[in-house]
């Protein structure tokens, strides 16, 4: 898809050269393109990343290396990753609008993005580690995940267009492939690119000693690889979220690829768990019962916005082959029956990838700064064991978890 | 894919004209190509058929006709299927060899495949009418449908070949689109296309009502469209089925699709008890008991089968993403836990497919000829409203019923 031969990374110094010439970018950062400020921030784990600041104004320019930036070329890692998440965004930014950066110019050849600068805008992990707070988010999350769960899925969309975008997609398996080993598999045996704290060790030999834990996880890996229901941002982290004031916004989907509507939904509750669990370590103690109740409150407003986005949608919305109002409204029968059935089986379904998320982020290869930064490895130890077993049960005992209260009894008292 | 300029149908007068020259037929049939007798056969809903007889032997010549055969021009389907047929079989030869009629020759543009001709062999549905008997078949059922449906996944295949092969598949969305709308769709309201026997009008009108029964069949769909889980047949009822003594071949399947792996399974359970059930119309007295029973264990020897070839397969063949070696058997932990989760999966979805396909076969375009060839229409509403009701709490209880034991006791007592 990308020709390799074509391909050059762009550094600090030739950006300005190799891109001076667009209007797409002079329109936004101004002609006076030999004074353009061109630096690299990236932090992530995959991609170069530069700030490119004009008399006008200010845009990011994402380029993707042909390997992991996190390992190094020794893994290499296509360059089509780019294109898909081109492809990702414009369907986000469709689907819910306002959610994600507004894309300047795309280069396949180059698998170079540039788009939007967020002024102001940080990390949501970050602010979660700093205890910040921010306003509206769990609502404007659960609006995300809903919205382009039921808009990219076949309750919404032509069949046919359905199945064309989720052929497009499955090109994408090299970072599917990623997701398959790191997040599903890795962190229940001993795989060569784990690491994890010595003071869990106890825990982990448990977790991995489990066939029930296990069976329950490669149970959730194949609705993973083979329910293609919807679009998926494929990463929906912390990380992947920036906020400023009550302006938030969802970046770096290049894991996108159809699966089941939990998922997302699941990563994200994961992240803003870790996030309460290890706020004993980054907060005072008079400060710590107040922020943790916050991010409950988050957790508690995501969740209950997923749930009314996504019914609103079903209501007004449902124009695919599923659940079609032929056999329901039009025979003036209830669809609010299978909409429940329905919002069980994502909450079900993302309890069990949020437990797998919180397993991963302590025992495989990308570990996450909520508990990395907590410098005393014996207190982070405490910590993670709380993060592992509660993951464990929310895995195991999924099915029975009815709501917020339920997984956050699991979350304090695992 | 096909291109419809070049396409021309066959006909008993061209067909040796124009496929005379080809050294896949004639190392057949022989050379005296102007001795080949040619004759239609075809009795599907679908295509064109030709029986070939020449000097040497006798082949068979089946084409896509750019519309639905049973419907007539008005309803146009795309010549792509004899491409997706033709990959669907020489796949299906690969995972279960002797299980398809061997593959000659296949011409793309004109929609054409040339195969073995079953010499002697009968579509099973006609003897099951009849009351004939076919020794291993639900054995062979077994086999065919647990090999196609293990080696097809991503339990067995290398995941990128996987995804490949889902791709090629996803283009066949026109066949689909029948099976979503005949399917699983149409018997649930007064579609266009249904007909029934006025008899059942009572069970039918209770059927359109129950919208918890529509909810559980549109939950199944959701499957249907998005599980890809394994390459299904897409169309495996007991008239793609052909039979002499105890050699069986799987026939047409063009309606082949990546789906979940209860799909196939399921078909097959519903036309083998909707043959049961119709057996009273169809044998004397003296002799029901004695054909039913043998149905009965045909059913029962196609689930064992399924049970313990998938379970063989599991322990021998497990080389895809899921269930990884590395998780359980090299770790000295029982691989038996999850596939028994795995087990009642797929036997929940195909109890549930099983009572669709029943729905549909009595409410739906295409009935099967189990029911139609009953003269008497009081008779036959009494033995369909069985099969309505019996099909109604398969899929409504299908949680719930353990075995075929389980199954038949609401197949007799509905």
């Amino acid at each position: 898809m990308t020709k390799l031969e074509e391909y050059e990374p762009l550094t600090s110094e030739t950006l300005s050269s190799r891109l001076g010439a667009l209007g797409a970018l002079t329109s936004r950062l101004g002609d006076d393109v030999g004074n353009w400020r061109v630096e690299e921030i990236g932090d992530g784990n995959l991609n170069l990343v530069f700030l490119v600041r004009g008399a006008k104004g200010t845009v990011i320019v994402k380029q993707a290396l042909p390997y992991i930036r996190l390992v190094g070329d020794s893994w290499p890692l296509p360059l089509s990753r780019a294109f898909f998440e081109y492809h990702a965004l414009i369907r986000q930014a469709k689907r819910d609008p306002g959610s994600v950066p507004e894309i300047l110019y795309f280069d396949e050849d180059q698998a170079l993005i540039a788009m939007e600068f967020l002024d102001q805008h940080i990390i949501l992990r970050r602010m979660l580690i700093a205890g910040d707070h921010v306003s509206g988010l769990g609502e404007r999350l659960g609006q995300f995940i809903a919205r382009t769960a039921f808009r990219g899925s076949d309750l919404a969309l032509p069949i046919v267009e359905k199945k064309s975008d989720t052929k497009l997609f499955l090109d994408n398996h090299a970072l599917c492939n990623i997701t398959e080993s790191l997040v599903f598999t890795d962190p229940y045996y001993d795989a060569e690119l784990n690491h994890h704290n010595p003071a869990v060790d106890g825990v982990v030999a448990e977790l991995r000693d489990n066939v029930q834990l296990k069976s329950e996880v490669q149970a959730l890996l194949t609705k993973f690889v083979s329910n293609s229901e919807t679009l998926l941002h494929g990463d929906l982290h912390t990380g992947s979220v920036m906020c400023a004031g009550d302006s938030i916004f969802v970046i770096d989907p290049e894991f996108a690829t159809y699966g089941p509507m939990g998922f997302d939904f699941g990563m994200m509750l994961a992240n803003l768990v870790m996030a309460f669990i290890s706020q004993p370590a980054h907060r005072s103690a008079d400060k710590l019962v107040s922020y943790q109740s916050w991010i409950r409150e988050v957790i508690e407003d995501l969740v209950s916005t997923f749930n009314g986005e996504f019914s609103a949608l079903w209501h007004s919305e449902r124009e695919g082959v599923l659940f079609p109002r032929s056999l329901f409204e039009d025979q003036h029968h209830d669809a609010n029956l299978p909409l429940q059935a329905k919002l069980n089986e994502i909450w079900e379904d993302a309890l069990g990838f949020c437990g797998i998320e919180m397993h991963r982020r302590t025992l495989s290869l990308a570990h996450n700064a909520d508990f990395e930064t907590i410098e005393d490895v014996e207190r982070r130890g405490g910590l993670e064991a709380q993060n592992l077993q509660a993951g464990a049960r929310l895995i195991i005992e999924r099915r029975g978890i009815e709501d917020v209260s339920g997984m956050m009894a699991v979350v304090q008292k695992p």
